[in-house]
């Protein structure tokens, strides 16, 4: 297999495009389609402020690298979850890897560690809380989301952006299409604006790239990241519907991507009615001001009540 | 495994209702599902003259004995399409086994045959039209709606029923949000209200039914039926869906049920925006009258246009 654009030998072959790349042309190509997306779906300009949400992994280190790359303003947050792995320690191991990535390049990383900013590890949270049964990954979910957007708002960053991918949406879609849930559909969007009250923009600028597209991505230019999926999402449903696009994929290569970018077009086309579309009011949290869709307090704070109840009682 | 109805030894076991059922009340409640989903959807009532389209297999047959089970005027209709199985002649079975279901019950069965009527089989028509590559499952798609369509108008039926089900609904359902195709996805349903210019109206009572209860329904009830699948539908797209799903439906027994249940009510909810949902404007074919989606000649009639060109050449 031979690199279309210059005859040596192909590091990768992207079936779905038909092409075939070497390193120094998928190294090239891979912002280029990048860049192109941002600018279809008017994500940011070079005068953004843009905070990328980095786990250590190849999705969102790659993200970083591109974005720099690319010549834009990007720096990083990472999360401290206090996740164990099987004879690893999971999370620290998820830092030092993004800590070393920002430090090769001279970038700036925010890191915020949830036991030692509130009190507790992801983990811990979630058997305190009973929240998603033995599962913390609704909790997790629900802290990063919270401590992503007070970053970027405290920061003044003016956009978020997360390294969710191609296979991630595609197989969320699926999930959103199994059960027709409506609002998910409708929300689900490569960019979500700001919101006065304090919800930053939120854009995910490699959604319509593949997963192995980022891996080779990573791994042709050297970042060291994360292997290893999260140990508490083995046997998640998001893990199933991927296993199912695989092989489909596998049969067809493309469909996913086509699955994906239909779904958009079609939203962009009207297909969906306007009142499913209208965003919820928001309120400004009693405690941490932060904003959330009912009042009172927001579910954030409401989780570390919960803990602090549990652990007075 | 017992009956929950009466306590008597199980033949099924219906694993997304958590019911088993005995031969009796199986056969008993099959038909009160159907009902509920006819008066649900307001498909017909005892006075509406029905046409069901059957084929010979277990579905349309166990639909027919269904509707004339609950005490609807249902007479039948055999299309002979002419296709040949490995070693046996797979229409002329089916035919046979459709004309024996409704002598044994004394109901009236329309038989019209493509070739005697109209001048070729279906595996000729694709050769000779160059339709669908090298299959005839887009050309037998095209005249079995048109003779359909054209039995039920000229026989003064008020309603015509399939026994598509919800294997079926699912996997176009699926094949509708790879592409997103807005308005195949729009016109999916158990529904399709007649058009003044000649359209009957469409249903399919049997489409919330999971095949194998369809299948155990015609076995629990002696109805002989053709077991094997159409030879050209072998390696389609339709059954590869179908495999996808009976997959996912393995480890979550009830997900097609869901998948299908949802996306209807999703629309009852109002989730497609209103202006996709617009039906085609329709006219009268030039030639036979019957209603075309364009002026001039329906498809059905361009299709043996170029048959007779194809033979004067």
């Amino acid at each position: 297999m031979k690199c279309r654009t210059c005859g040596q030998p192909a590091i990768i072959n992207l079936r779905q495009h038909k092409l075939a790349l070497c390193r120094t042309h998928f190294l090239d190509w891979l912002p280029e389609q990048t860049q192109r997306f941002i600018h279809h779906y008017r994500m940011f300009t070079l005068d953004d402020r843009i905070l990328v949400a980095v786990s250590g992994g190849k999705d969102s280190l790659s993200l970083w690298d591109m974005l720099t790359r690319l010549g834009y303003h990007a720096d990083g947050l990472y999360i401290g979850l206090g996740v164990l792995g099987d004879g690893f320690d999971y999370s620290a191991e998820s830092q030092r890897l993004a800590e070393q990535f920002a430090a090769q390049r001279g970038l700036k990383l925010h890191v915020v560690d949830v036991k030692a900013t509130y009190g507790a590890t992801i983990p811990e949270l979630a058997v305190i809380s009973h929240r998603g049964q033995d599962k913390p990954c609704s909790v997790c979910g629900l802290v990063k989301r919270y401590i992503m957007n007070r970053t970027a708002y405290e920061g003044g960053y003016t956009v978020l952006a997360t390294g969710h991918n191609l296979d991630d949406e595609a197989a969320v879609l699926m999930q959103n299409t199994l059960t027709w849930s409506g609002g998910y559909l409708v929300r689900q969007a490569p960019v979500l604006p700001a919101s006065g009250l304090g919800l930053a923009r939120k854009v995910k600028p490699v959604c319509r790239i593949y997963e192995r597209e980022l891996a080779a991505y990573a791994l042709a230019s050297g970042i060291e990241y994360v292997y290893d999926e999260c140990p508490h999402a083995v046997g998640s449903n998001t893990l199933w519907y991927k296993d199912i696009l695989n092989q489909m994929e596998e049969k067809r290569p493309g469909l996913k991507l086509q699955y994906y970018l239909s779904f958009l077009q079609a939203k962009d086309d009207g297909l969906f009615a306007a009142q499913a579309a209208q965003a919820d009011e928001l309120h400004a949290c009693e405690k941490c001001g932060q904003p959330t869709t009912a009042p009172g307090l927001c579910s954030f704070c409401r989780l570390w009540d919960r803990v602090r109840q549990s652990r007075e009682a």
